[in-house]
């Protein structure tokens, strides 16, 4: 048995969680120290007062009354209209949680015609198990769980967000140092509420089904994949919806701000301006958090799903049951470790210091989490156990397992590293993709394609690599570790993340509260770096999908009763051909919602430009809300066909062709979309940054294509709108498309087995 | 037995095929007709000479002394340019096929030691085969035998296409009926000698090497496959080289004409012109017809090396064995009917008549086509008979194999129609994309990139379809027999796609040797219904592409005795993943090849616009043959890098890693490079003919977004010049790597059996 015992489990998993929570409370009250309100700027300013000793390169009067005035009100916009967002969000989520909560608990409960007597176990024959009947009331209560806490932590981490956003603008007339600081600790602020939260639901969710279940486990961590189903759901909205939101706002801003009415981006004169600045709250934070909390939930319950019907469970060993928890819970505490070095151990002091912090917050989490996996695996696992492979029991170690987890770990680490190599401008792949504008803008087309083409290469063998490591050892349990593995440090990667659009926020709030050109380029550096933070993030994140997706897919295929997903059988390969597809009529679908939502933004700021008197000679006031309803209402009227189109072919597939049409769908999406995200994501990043190249002018090359304007900066922001939907939209998409079809599978695995395939029955 | 007893078809076939090569004589002589030199157009012009009875619209005079001859000067130049193009090719083609005989060569022999005793059979154990040695050395000749016949005929093809375009040119003179009659007729050459020649040598290897084999059939058809890889690897440097070629050259002469110097496209002061000409013949012409070449050499193989082992070959009954070369011999004689519909019974008189023509072409080939596989599976097959189903047989009737071979030919026509919907100005798709152009360029590809992504959903379906249906009623030999269905009807498919290039052609030669408005318009409306057959062409190659990797797929499971491709093993899932992302590496590698070379170009057209006094205005002549060299030179040595990825793959993995990750990586790179390759050829299309639209100005709503150089039409160039590289170069190639990665595997099939799978075997 483990070193550690079952009591020491039930006591460290909670303590870690709430030291996470506690964390992150502290972070947001020292953010919360910079004041927004005048008064106590004033007596908080001048030299000699509160963080006097950090002001090394104040130059700005810190108590000019009308600018604090300016950031509170910018702020108090946005804020709202981000909150105006998620409470139309959460109407739209409220009605389509209840209606699939029903559809859940309907198609499970049927499983064995509503019956409320003990069944068979599926995988121990002899023993008995808890009606299907009441596996589909706690899948539904474990899938409404999932959704619930992706909202709470996606709404706090909104809320920091936005109440972040003006202090680091005001931050930023004392130095980067102290913008920096105030930025990275709202994210970390995020990170900690969602990873904890995330672990502390999921662990009490265990422990009270476990009242039920008793010693029913297989029945037990079957309803538990409803939390992931949950939290997955819960990111369709997040990702697809903001994601919508947040390129209408932008391109349709863009559209009429600067191609028409040639005013300069974050100008307060245009009426989209604030429904821009929500987006980017909207996309990146609520977005991403959702995305990753979704990735989180689900590789848990895929590795627990498995460790039921596995020597641990089988034996009843709480403490290994609960390794995927174990090693979350040794996350958040490397995770809070990691964020001391950002934010206390060292200090920024120069612009050119910010990126740097920002990798080496990756490099170290990684190196720590490698030492915190290999404590947890030796305490935590038997030095020998089985985990169930499609059929037969396969024997692994604990150091094994310890692999596995590592694996996934650096593997996240190298797709995060190759991502910025394509995405930054530091390196030549986006020069040149800069220098490709001088023959215009269908070379810097052609060129950002190709480089994101490439870009996919050494992420896939990366990720190949982590899949036969650790399928090889352990099985399906191996990939859901690795996959666990890789978001072991969520708490970081969300910080760093989260980070960037609050840094993008505090600048466009220092250009709309008219503060000095100097306090812009602090914000701008911050934001760029931001900017590869952000690819970074998304290579994450998208690398943690498809980990995720493929535990997901062997989970289903074990539960389905499939023991061979045969390529060369008519009903699967059709399967993998037509899942292929998928993403290509996904991304065509999320692509055109943002054509579709940019136009009806670009209708209401012509509108307003036309019929308010002086809007353009800065007299008259324009109506943000507006801007932020349309947005607001058309991505979530246009999420629905994407939505629909992930929400509905696993249950038409599955119902109508069966599981084994079905997983070569689910193979064929995950292989196929794996590769469209990537690229697309890291062809906007570089489109992205090869216009900043030009813009920022650092280097003789940069300055030979410059300066903003001229016709390579004209073809370079071609490219960026071109990017724009492709990296925060329907790339990024494609995760939830691939994952969501496959935790869904999972979850409804038992319909599917019993009543699936009536075309092939029938025919 | 079947009805067609063996001598008959022993006649059947070479007549058919001596016939379809006839009828491509015949068209060359009347294409000859026209002539092309001043005193002979002097004679047969005026009103009651030569083909007096034709000249309904005649308003030019027909003996106009200096235009016959400056358009004899220029086809010339343009035919010249093509020969040395393919004689330099042919160099590397030789030295690469004589490397890669002796590959073949050594690997297979190795197979039993090189050992010169007979074995005993693969699949028969109890019987003797002929050594390992030998059928290396048939597969090598059969190589060998496939890579000229590809060869000669893609040599004749483009002779007579640029034979055809100044006549073409001149026939334009007397009405657009005359000239498409020229065109169509001369297309028409090329398709009938590829089908013809590509059947009649099959058919004559499969005989002689029936001497030495006697009744090992086995060994026998597993020999012929190598056919199937000559004509393949020819495809490789067709058109991947082609299609670098005639991309470098376009994008080059535009860069420079178009936007640098401001000179209209088919300037003769653009030094590229003729290079760019030439392209035209070398991408759409040599490039396509040894792409479909090799699909009908493949299919071919890959249908005769299953029935092999299946009934027809234990029993011997050689009318059933040689169903698919029956099937190609009717598609001869059907093709020839359904030509005689567009040159003899019916006449175009009118512009709109053209595309109409073309359409109903395909339409009356798919018809008759269906009831001449129907006559010849009830003549040629036994009522029922036995298919080889990876271990076992199967039982099949012939009316379930007239099924196959049916979907299969109309999944195409609904590709093809799918394909035109998607791509043809005449349809609300394109003029969306058209209408995008008026926000700008951004909006033109965000659109046109969905359009592309949204056109894969049907033609993916009507694949998945065909091979559902197909497999099930007759396994691997059904796909087979399906691609060939599709390809039935080549003869006409080439001969409206080749069509295109030559009204290309003849359209800048009426540019170039200075004819009047009118002559220009009517081939521009020749050249435009040549745009959407492209596209449709592409689509068929495409989608036939698909059916036969997958038919060489199973060829190759079988032959490497692998029972079951399992996505549940991890050597397979790697395997899919990384094959799902080699048609990304390999479009990367394509796009940035004809970056370079159209870069080379650049330099070259910028350096004599420089240095020759006078090229500007006119007097000084431009260097042509030095831009054809940089094209050809460029094209070689840049399709070095996609073409080692694609010929080395298959060897690295099957060799290192074994039978089981070959065959996930044919599975992942089919699946993902068939959506690719569709989504990019008809992006491109769409921009084409998006920009097209709004330069007819044909309707109300294009005109609103022209003219020619208002910010739509700049916007719709963009999109045109991104669409270049994608729908000639990155996207037609990826049918090369699908379809060659999967027949190499096949012929090397008893290597990697043997000793294939090093990695696995040592750790």
């Amino acid at each position: 048995m483990a070193i550690l015992s079952e009591l020491a489990t039930e006591v460290f998993i909670p303590i870690a969680a709430v030291v996470g929570i506690a964390f992150a409370v502290v972070q947001w009250v020292l953010v919360s120290r910079v004041k927004l309100s005048p008064a106590a700027a004033a007596s908080g300013g001048g030299k000699n007062g509160g963080y006097g000793d950090y002001l090394i390169e104040e130059e700005e009067g810190l108590n000019d009354h009308n600018v604090v005035v300016k950031c509170a009100e910018i702020q108090k916009a946005i804020s709202e209209g981000a909150t105006s967002f998620l409470y139309t969000e959460y109407q739209y989520v409220g009605i389509f949680m209840s209606i699939f909560a029903v559809v859940i608990f309907l198609f499970l409960g049927s499983v064995e015609g509503f019956s409320t007597k003990s069944q068979p176990c599926t995988y121990s024959k002899d023993k008995y198990c808890k009606p299907a009947l009441f596996n589909a009331l706690f899948s539904t209560v474990a899938f409404l769980l999932g959704a619930i806490t992706s909202l709470v932590s996606g709404f706090l981490g909104m809320k920091i967000a936005t109440y972040a956003n003006a202090r680091t603008t005001l931050e930023a007339r004392k130095g980067v140092g102290k913008a920096f600081i105030t930025a990275f600790r709202s994210g970390a602020v995020m990170g900690f509420l969602l990873a904890s939260s995330g672990l502390v639901v999921l662990y009490i969710a265990i422990n009270a089904f476990k009242l039920y279940y008793g010693d029913d486990w297989e029945g037990l961590f079957e309803s538990i994949t409803g939390y992931g189903l949950g939290g997955s759901s819960m990111a369709l909205f997040g990702r697809v919806g903001g994601g919508i939101y947040t390129k209408a706002a932008d391109v349709g801003a863009d559209l009429v701000g600067k191609v028409e009415r040639n005013i300069p981006e974050d100008d307060p004169r245009n009426p989209a301006v604030i429904a821009d600045n929500v987006g980017d709250n909207v996309g990146d934070i609520a977005g991403m958090g959702s995305d990753l909390f979704g990735s989180y939930a689900e590789s848990s319950c895929a590795a627990l799903v498995v460790a039921s019907i596995s020597s641990f469970g089988i034996n009843h060993d709480f403490t290994g049951m609960c390794f995927p928890l174990l090693v979350s819970s040794v996350g958040i505490i490397v995770c809070l470790i990691t964020t001391l070095f950002a934010t206390d151990f060292f200090e920024i002091k120069a612009v050119k210091e910010i990126e740097p912090a920002l990798k080496k917050q990756l490099i170290i989490s990684t190196a720590l989490m490698t030492v915190g996996i290999a404590i947890i695996s030796w305490l935590a696992l038997p030095a020998k156990f089985t985990i169930f492979n499609f059929g037969a029991q396969k024997e692994v170690t604990n150091w094994g397992l310890f692999f596995c987890v590592a694996i996934g770990l650096w593997a996240g680490l190298i797709i995060g590293f190759v991502t910025e190599y394509y995405t930054s401008n530091a390196y030549s792949p986006v020069q040149d993709v800069a220098d490709s504008c001088r023959t215009g803008a269908a070379t810097n087309v052609i060129f950002g394609l190709a480089l994101g083409y490439k870009s996919v290469i050494i992420p896939i063998f990366a990720i190949a690599v982590s899949i036969y490591v650790s399928f090889s050892i352990a099985a399906m349990y191996g990939i859901a570790v690795a996959a666990l593995g890789m978001l072991s440090t969520i708490a970081t990667g969300l910080a760093i993340d989260a980070y960037g659009p609050i840094s993008d926020n505090a600048g466009g709030i220092a250009e709309m509260a008219g503060m000095s050109h100097r306090i812009r380029e602090r914000t701008d550096a911050l934001d760029a770096a931001g900017n590869t933070t952000a690819a970074i993030g998304k290579g994450f994140a998208i690398g943690s999908a498809a980990l995720v997706s493929l535990a997901l897919f062997g989970a289903f295929v074990s539960r389905a009763g499939v023991k061979v997903v045969d390529v060369l059988s008519p009903k699967v390969f059709i399967g993998l051909i037509v899942g292929a597809m998928l993403p290509y009529w996904f991304s065509a679908m999320t692509m055109k919602s943002v054509g579709s939502a940019a136009l009806k933004m670009v209708e209401e700021v012509r509108r307003q430009f036309n019929t308010i008197p002086g809007l353009m000679e800065g007299t008259g006031k324009p109506d943000y809300a507006t801007c932020v309803k349309i947005s607001t209402d058309a991505s979530i009227k246009e999420m629905i066909p994407p939505g629909a189109l992930v929400m509905l072919t696993p249950l038409i597939v599955g119902t109508l062709f069966g599981v084994e049409t079905l997983s070569g769908v689910l193979a064929g999406a995950l292989v196929s979309g794996v590769q469209i995200a990537i690229s697309a994501s890291n062809t906007g990043g570089a489109w992205d940054n090869a216009k900043k190249y030009i813009e920022a002018g650092a280097s003789e090359h940069a300055r030979t294509l410059g300066p903003k304007g001229s016709d390579c900066h004209k073809a370079a922001v071609i490219g960026d709108t071109i990017g724009d939907p492709l990296k925060d939209t329907s790339g990024p998409s494609l995760n939830i498309l691939i994952k969501l079809m496959a935790v869904e599978s999972l979850v409804f695995a038992p319909f599917f087995a019993t009543h699936g395939g009536l075309l092939f029955k029938y025919f």
